[in-house]
């Protein structure tokens, strides 16, 4: 048979990223490609005494169907503890749990996006979040990340120009894959711009509270008396990935649409899962974990900023990130970017290839994306040190 | 703000039976509406001891992000065990782990189906499945359910008539709603009209193993030498639906494209519990707790059909199923159905109206659903009775 696929799915490309991941299934490949949690970041020892409980004592409830919207318990616990934490949520916004962060995007696309609708994002941006845009059929218009965030003015002109804008995606705190933090400024006039040409925000923040030097910055969604923010958060990064329990705080008639294609896309996120979480949240000091969780990465940042500055200062540029799990470095205008990353992997290192962030993946990019997560010190150093011998054959 | 929300999620509404289910839940009405299995059909103990050991010894691996595809030794496991139950699968199929069945669905429409695509669906059929296909902005072409399956006359005068079919939704064992099962010859003469007319078959199988009654026929998926079956089997209905683990397999390139969707969507299926799906079928007596699940459903069904022959015999007419959840009764012609169901709340029962599982719920139907899995025994006399109470109020 001669398979014919939708027109929103056929020039999908798997991602990017984990296709470099297979390609260094190779245990001798030192990954800095990849976006793991640090192992002993996991609170394992909570995790484990919390689900012999649960499923000593309520077994069934954790085993049986749960309703779309999530476990209730889980979604009362998040509204307080994102409103204790980033002050927002108000009487106008419903919280629904996920099943992970992307598929809040998944589900703002389906219910807002007709085919062939634009979505502003930021360029470069998460590879997961636009490759969901193109499983939608919707065009994306990148609008340039400085060192202080998303080129606001860059933004205005894309919507006075594009027509059909649905939403903004962002990611202000530690933007996958540049690092950058968007200021306060510029967060309250993506706000007024997004509220002046009536298209709402989708403000996805999985590393805010990975913060490792300077002030939390509030949430667009803070500024929202307008009910034009859909925020996507995400326990991924602070307690589990693989649980797959994420959270959206949207607008009620958004919301009540999203529970629609929820209910039609996976029915309910697993009800095991989201009792651990509820049970981590009431019972857990999750500020104690949380500032464990920073000391844990910036030690690895500085780590690897200063094993780059030590093998490839004068080679590449880079922002140091306040936050996040990522170093994005710039390379010299002449160096080969995509031969650079091959000639890493010849060298024994793993990086990301800048251009996967691209809204248009064909553009010419010169950067590479370091991740200092995932791999132990050890690596960290091996692996900065083999790039250091890569630009040594570029120079 | 006005919200303008996409073509495809405008028209859609809340499934009619989690509206019923929430309108029930008013402990004092009796749930004959749901679909969720027995609680006694859990392995509990199994469940506990496997995720405590999953934990104590491989933390970080069911903590941490996992493939797309799925968890390795699931994938090969269920591909094994599925060869073994349902002899389907081929090296030209690719078996993947999803999040529950509906994202089998989810993803099938995904990848195939452009909007305004006609998907042909039996008529009733699983509300869920018609709502995920109508989530893509799919037209729905409904073919009758006759006592032995699916009228494959109507299918192929429906194939002849009908433009842009992508493919045929069929649940051949213990149907969703009728509780028909599709005999082999119609099965044989679905594949044959399928490859003939070029489109693809989508065969959801949840209840298959739930046989309580006669010999077990050949999945569809069994006769696909040709590559134009995609099969959608679930853990939902022998081991836990809250646990959301459930598989496809389907000819390489489809799955290579729905794997793509998936990582758009979800990333990945929660890594613990496909460990715990995967060990629970590697260490468990998966025959014996599946003729330990044949015969508490054995056992409702025929207490059930027994109490509507007692307190609805000459009112209701039914078809005895050989398997699965449901009991499909037909109503008296003169007998508005949706009065019957609104005047059954108001006796303290709770069924699904027929015209919820129609391709058009606004045609006129006279059936209505009644579940046995949920109810306990005594809820089953009851609930029955009161049906039989409110018969009287139209006889």
């Amino acid at each position: 048979m001669e398979y014919v696929f939708s027109n929103k799915i056929r020039s999908l490309a798997p991602s990017a990223i984990r296709e470099i991941l297979k390609a260094t299934a190779d245990p001798s490949i030192i990954p800095l490609a990849a976006g793991n949690p640090a192992p002993e970041a996991f609170p394992v020892d909570a995790v484990r005494e919390i689900t012999k409980e649960i499923l000593d004592t309520r077994p069934i409830e954790a085993l049986q169907y749960g309703v779309t919207e999530g476990y209730t318990p889980l979604r009362e616990k998040v509204r307080e503890w994102v409103k204790a934490r980033e002050n927002i949520g108000t009487e106008k916004d419903t919280l629904l749990i996920v099943s992970g962060a992307t598929q809040v995007m998944d589900l703002m696309t389906k219910v807002l996006c007709n085919e062939g609708d634009t979505v502003i994002c930021e360029d470069p941006s998460f590879i997961g979040s636009l490759n969901c845009f193109r499983s939608y059929g919707c065009k994306l218009c990148g609008v340039p990340v400085e060192a202080d965030g998303m080129d606001v003015n860059a933004l205005e002109e894309a919507l006075k120009k594009e027509k059909n804008v649905k939403f903004i995606y962002t990611i202000p705190n530690f933007q996958n894959p540049s690092g950058a933090t968007m200021s306060l400024a510029k967060r309250q006039r993506l706000y007024a711009l997004a509220k002046e040409y009536g298209v709402m925000i989708l403000e996805d923040n999985p590393y805010g509270e990975l913060i490792v030097e300077g002030e939390k910055l509030p949430c667009i969604k803070s500024m929202d008396t307008d009910g034009i923010v859909v925020y996507a958060g995400s326990f991924s990064k602070i307690l589990s990935p693989g649980l797959r329990v994420a959270y959206t705080l949207a607008p009620a008639p958004v919301a009540a649409k999203m529970t629609v294609g929820k209910q039609a896309s996976d029915v309910h996120t697993p009800v095991l899962n989201q009792m651990i979480v509820d049970t981590w949240l009431r019972r857990c000091d999750t500020d104690a974990h949380i500032e464990k969780l920073r000391a844990i990465y910036r030690k690895k940042r500085d780590l690897m900023c200063g094993e780059i500055d030590k093998h490839l200062g004068g080679f590449v540029t880079y922002v140091r990130p306040a936050g996040g799990l990522f170093v994005w470095c710039s390379l010299p205008e002449d160096v080969d970017m995509l031969d650079f990353v091959q000639k890493g992997v010849e060298h024994g290192v793993a990086v990301v290839p800048g251009n996967a962030f691209l809204t248009d993946d064909k553009m010419v990019s010169h950067e590479i994306r370091l991740n200092f997560s995932t791999p132990t010190d050890e690596k960290i150093v091996e692996g900065v040190r083999a790039l250091g011998e890569t630009a040594k054959s570029f120079q």
